[in-house]
This record gives C-alpha cells, structure tokens and sequence, in this order.
C-alpha cells in the first residue's frame, strides 16, 4: 500500500452507521496512531440523502451514489443490512481488492461462501466481527485464539431482545405480550418484531459462528429456527419451580462427524454462567477439548458497541494494509505513564479495634474529616469480647490512596486505638 | 515461507510444554490442515534428560541443547519461565527471525520491550496470549478487537490460586491459612505459594494487559502489588455483611493522562459479574468508551487449557508464515456436515393438561417408555380450576428429537389429554 492516507466508503448512516461515522472522524488522530497512516472518510452511501441524518457533522459526505463511492475507497464499511444491494456492492469492492468490514449477518449467513471466495481470489480481507454479538469479540477468538483447539459445543444468547423478553418475564412473572410490548416501549424491540423474537436473527447468527467454530460452509439454511413466542408465564414459572430459567439459546455441536445448529427456547439450570445474562446483554460460552469452557459477555446490540466492533476490524485490517505483514503493530505508540499510588482514587473498608468509650467514634470521625475522607457508612460490628473494646468498619466514600493513608497513621497513633484490622479497597 | 513444513523447537516440557509436545503430536493432521503446511515438532529442550518426563511418547526428542534447536527451527514456543536463560534464547530466535510463542508472564512483563524490538526488527512475530488468564482470549481482543475503541478500566481476577483461597473463606468461613492449606492439597497452590499469594503473579499480568489496553509499555516495576495474606475471615465475614466478596483484582486504569495499575484485595459487589467468579476461574471485566463493559471467564491456568492458548497463538502465526498475508485462510477445510434435527438428543420438559382420572399418568407414563424417551420426573403442578383435569410437567433424560416428536403425537391424540402446552428442551 503505498499512500500514506487509507480512504474509507462508509455504506449506510443507521444507527450503527453514524456512530462509525462519528468515531472516524472525532478519533481520526488516535486511528492514525493506530494504524500507521491517516485515515479519510470519503463519503456515506444512503438511498435519500434528504432524509434525517443521525450523523449531522458532515452533510456534503452524503450521496446516494454507492457504486462510485466503493470505487473511490482503499476500505468498504458495509453496514445496510438485507441482502440486496449490499451483496451486490461488497462483491464489487471485494471483486477489485478492496478490503471491506460488514455487520451484515443476514447476508453473510446466507452468502458468507461466496463472499469469502471472491475476497480470497482477489486477496482482499473480509471482516465481520459486528454481525454477531454486537461488541462482543466472538468470531476472533473462535478463528484465531482457538485456532489449535477442537471447539465441541457453542453456546450462545446472541439476541438482546429475546433475552429482555424471556428475563421480564421471569424477573416479573410477565405473560410474553407484555414482556415483548414493554421491550418495543423501551426500544428493545422493533414495531415488527418478528425477526428476533422468532429466532430468525438469532439463527443468522449461529450459522455464522457454527460455520467459523467447525471451519465448514454453513448457511441460515441448515439452521433449526423456534422461537419465543409460544413460551408462556406457566413455562417460565415451572422452569423456575424447578431451578431452571428459559433462554433462548443458539446451539452450535459436534455430532459425530457433523454439526448440529439450531436456536430453541431452552431451561438452562440456574447455575450456569448463561443464567445469570440478563437485560438485553448477550453471552457466548465455548466448550473446546483442551481450553474447557470459557464465556464472553457483553452488550450484543447498540450503535456505539457494535460500532466499536466495527473500528476494531477496520484498524486490524488497515494495520495489515500499511504493514503489509502480520498487522501486529508496536503497541507503545501512547506511552502514557504509570500514575503513582499516592494520586489513586478509591473507595475503602476499613476495620478498626477501639477502646469502648465515649467520644472514641466522634474522634476518629473527626481525623477522617480533617483529612479529606468522606466517611460514607460507619457500623460498629460487635465487641470483641473482652468488655472493654469495640471492633468498627468503616466505608469511605472515595478518597486518594494518600490521603487515607495520612488518615490511618493518625488514627493508628490514637491511645483509644488497639488495632487496625483491615483496610480493602472497594470497587463500584 | 517456502518449505512447506514448519519445524518447531519446544523449551520447556513442564505441566503447559508437555500438553503442547502432545497436542503438536497427536494433532498434526488438524493443524495442517488449519495452517497449510504441516507441523513437526524437531525437540523438547529440558534442563536434565533423565528426569521424570511428563510426555513420554517421544523420548527421542529430549535434549539439553537449547541452542542447537533454536537454530535447526523455524518456529520457537518457550514455555521454561523465569527471566534467564529464557530471555537470552528468545533473542536468540527472534533476531535470527525466527517467530516466537511463549508464556513467560515474568519475562515479558520484565523485558517484554526489549523482546518486542527485536521482533520488530528481524520482522518476527511474538506471541504471548498464554501468559495472561490461561485459556482465556484476552490479549487478541484487547489488541485487535477493541483496537478501535478507548479502553478506560481493566480488571481482572488473574491468579486462580489467590481465587480459590478467597473463594474457600467467603463459602466456608475458613480462616486464609486453612483456605491456602486446602488449596495446597489440592494442588491449586505450590508448595512455595509466595508469586500467588503475595500478588507477584497478578502484576505480571497486570503489567501485560496494561500495555495493550492502553498502548504503551508498563513493567511489573510500573505495578502497584499487595497481596491477600492480611486478609481475614473477620474481613470476609464484614464484606459479606454488606453485600461484598473480597477478590483480589488486577486494576489497570486510565487517570487523566496517565494509566494507575495495581494489584489489591477489593471488595467487590456481590451483583458485579466479577463476584461470581468461582474456585480457580479467572475473568478479565474491560470497559471501553463504545464497546461498554465486556466479560471474559474461563479456566486460568492448568496444562490443557494454556497450552490451548499456546497452539492458538502457534497456528494464528504458522499461518502467517505459509499465507505471507493477513494469516486469514478459508474456514471451510473441514467440511462437516449439518446433522438432521431428528437426530439430535437433548433432554426436555414437558407441560400437558389431562383429565384427573386414575391411569391416566401411567398411561402416559407406557407411552413415553414405547418411543423409547425415558422420564427423569413427573410431577403434577396443580389442578388447573375446573376441578375434572390437571397439569402435569414431565421431565425427560437424553431422548431424540424424532422420538420425543412421535411421543408427543401419540400422547396428544389421546382421548384423556386435553393439551399439551409447553415442549422445551433442558440444558445441562
């Protein structure tokens, strides 16, 4: 590659469109950092650049003439979604060696195969982590992390909506209409539904990850589809009798010498990893032969996270552009410096043995104030036993790891003081 | 590359160098099939050819001369640890351009800079996922799949043993020395557990984690560490009080323009992802500006599951070699089939409505055993109000999905069964 400058086509300006839009433009200095060149968003192909615009800082980026756009570009970002014409324009870019990252899951689990052949034969890179489990890096880990592993199963709540339904309904004991009516009020669910809570989007999905986790061709076609929409209070409360909550899982195994695919409700036991993913969070958990099982959790929807997974495939592959070799870049190109522990701001617990005597607590509350240290709760948790001392724990709110430091040698040093026990940090 | 067999000298035949000898060995097909050229592993280098070997399939493959198989190979996985004579054959290999595996967390988090540079230089590659969490995939996605988004906060549970211990105090009480003697016998701790319990091993892979995440290059020195052996069942009891389990967590977080890195006991929210993070596991919680909070969860350590991650890295770098490109092949080289839905064997749960007369469960009962579905339980919910029928929810064990089907059939059309509501199927 030789211009110094990687120019990006960017198909689409949805919800996860414009934020790509938006992250291209306002981290354009960190991207070049990153990557190794400049990076130019050329333009933004929609069908009616009349119409609203979620990404409103650049209007004259916007046409409605895709074709030119792809071949104006060194990269396609293809984030339309359906089949046509998105087909049709990444075999175009793909066709004349134009790199391209797509979120397009119906697509590809439709047309993957031949998508990839045409990126092979002209040696262009084809990337898609945001088709599957919006932010969650999935589909790397499956094709590169567990590359000398035998993957036996697949596990995955790979729809939000689904997963908000099923959760309302098993958190409020909510008949499925309102669990699903309540997800469309909060924007978790389309007007027309149909696609997720029919599994359909799911099942997209699973031929996706099947097709990348057994290294075989796998189409939406061999994927068995149930839906949640027969599931009802009664299902969900009997689940629960008996230690059991519904999910609607994608279920990707080894069967002898072949791979069955099928998303279906299922009662997963309360136990297990995927039964605490709740909201419309989405989870995948891998079994494989010799790394056991592992889960990777996080939002599986939303313009910014997808998008995230989107600049995340974007800078690998540019990388790989400018290096022309393997794309691992120096990863020291920020060189931020370690702060020192003084500075660091944090919550603690802190455990302390005093006298049993009046004014004691007002005293050491007072030296925690002089210092800068919100006390937060103070509990005296019992005596010790001995009829004469008190042990207390008292939560800060957040203080610098100096200033409570200051705060204990001075309490430490007081004559009603007998011990400090403990002082932990606390997170959240 | 233009041989079209990858030579690859192992160092190190331990717990993780023993699984790899095995899995290069008894997977050769495999991999070659996922690099494209096919893999022999030339020698094992051990301090002492007479000791007890962990894999003895090949006891021709010993040798004390590190040197000589570094030189005869393309393809160098360290797996000794410690700082020398490591570090000193790793340049060995990566200046002589020969790509490198390792899972040395005390080396790289010590000179994991200087073994970059002379990567960069001889245009080697170095991998390293199987020094930080075992078999989970959190180096990748760090440095690739989030390599487009801001990361502000890591934190880990990175050291299996410390897990275990606190585990053990926060489920049974136990007092930390009871805990670590327990964990000693069960050989989650070392004899020696200093690394572990004093948080050595955490930093390392704290200072590891902090330099992808934030683009720069910390070392252990840059880490903040304390331990968990202060820490007492009084604390655990106090944490639980309020609603907190103490885990020791590796933090590595962004602090204006600087990054505060550190290893601490913490209390942590019991409704936090990370507080159910059990025994030995090991997780990685990542927030970033766009992808949100991300959750990684597997096993941390243990033979299998590193050397897991080793192979991964092996075969994401072999490929690299042989494509001269990106190192992404077709998926497709397995070719598996899709297995019919009849097939496939899940338990499932049942719900039917029948008339309240007697026999009618054991008639049921007769016809679930005809189609070969054997029941795990059978219980009656309730009367469902009319007074003459009843709900009953079956629980089957492993049955097929075509017997379940012709099951089903011949239960609904009895005269006694008035519905059939719900067939779900069960995992675990």
């Amino acid at each position: 590659m030789g211009n110094t400058t990687i120019k990006v086509a960017l198909l689409g300006a949805g919800n996860v469109g414009s934020q790509v839009a938006r992250m291209l433009t306002e981290d354009a200095e960190s991207l070049q950092d990153r990557i190794g060149a400049s990076v130019e968003l050329i333009g933004i192909a929609v069908r009616d650049t009349s119409a609203k615009r979620h990404y409103e800082a650049a209007p004259e980026l916007y046409t409605t003439d895709a074709d030119a756009l792809i071949d104006a570009a060194d990269v396609v970002i293809e984030l339309t979604g359906g089949i046509e014409p998105a087909r049709t324009r990444i075999l175009r870019a793909l066709n004349a060696g134009k790199s391209v990252v797509s979120g397009n899951k119906a697509l590809l689990a439709k047309h993957g195969v031949e998508l990839a052949a045409a990126a092979a034969k002209s040696g262009a890179q084809l990337s898609y982590e945001a088709a599957v489990a919006g932010a969650i890096p999935i589909l790397r880990p499956l094709r590169d992390s567990l590359a000398g592993d035998q993957i036996t199963r697949v596990l995955g709540i790979m729809n939000g909506t689904t997963n908000y339904i099923l959760d309302q309904m098993d958190t409020t004991g909510a008949q499925f209409s309102d669990a699903l009516a309540e997800a469309q009020r909060l924007g978790y669910a389309e007007a027309d539904p149909t696609a997720d809570i029919e599994g359909h989007d799911a099942a997209s999905k699973a031929a996706i990850v099947a097709s990348l986790a057994f290294h075989s061709d796998f189409t939406i076609d061999d994927v068995h589809c149930e839906g949640i929409t027969s599931i009802t209070a009664d299902d969900v409360a009997a689940a629960a009798a008996d230690g059991y909550v519904i999910k609607l899982l994608a279920v990707c195994e080894k069967d002898g010498e072949g791979v069955n695919i099928r998303v279906n409700p299922t009662l997963v036991p309360r136990s297990h990893p995927l039964a605490s993913v709740h909201g419309a969070f989405n989870a995948v958990f891998v079994q494989a032969e010799n790394a056991g099982e592992l889960m990777f959790y996080g939002p599986g929807a939303g313009g910014a996270p997808t998008a995230s997974a989107v600049l995340g495939d974007f800078v690998s592959l540019a990388r790989r552009l400018v290096l022309g070799g393997p794309g691992i870049p120096e990863s020291s190109f920020a060189q931020l410096a370690a702060t020192p522990m003084n500075d660091v701001v944090s919550r603690y617990s802190v455990g302390i043995v005093v006298e049993d005597k009046l004014g004691v607590l007002a005293n050491i509350a007072r030296i925690f104030a002089e210092h800068g240290v919100s006390i937060e709760t103070m509990r005296q948790a019992k005596g010790t036993g001995d009829g004469t001392s008190a042990s207390i724990r008292i939560v800060t709110h957040r203080a610098t790891d100096a200033n409570l430091r200051k705060t204990m040698a001075v309490v430490d040093a007081l004559d009603t003081v007998r011990d400090i026990t403990s002082v932990i940090r606390v997170e959240g």
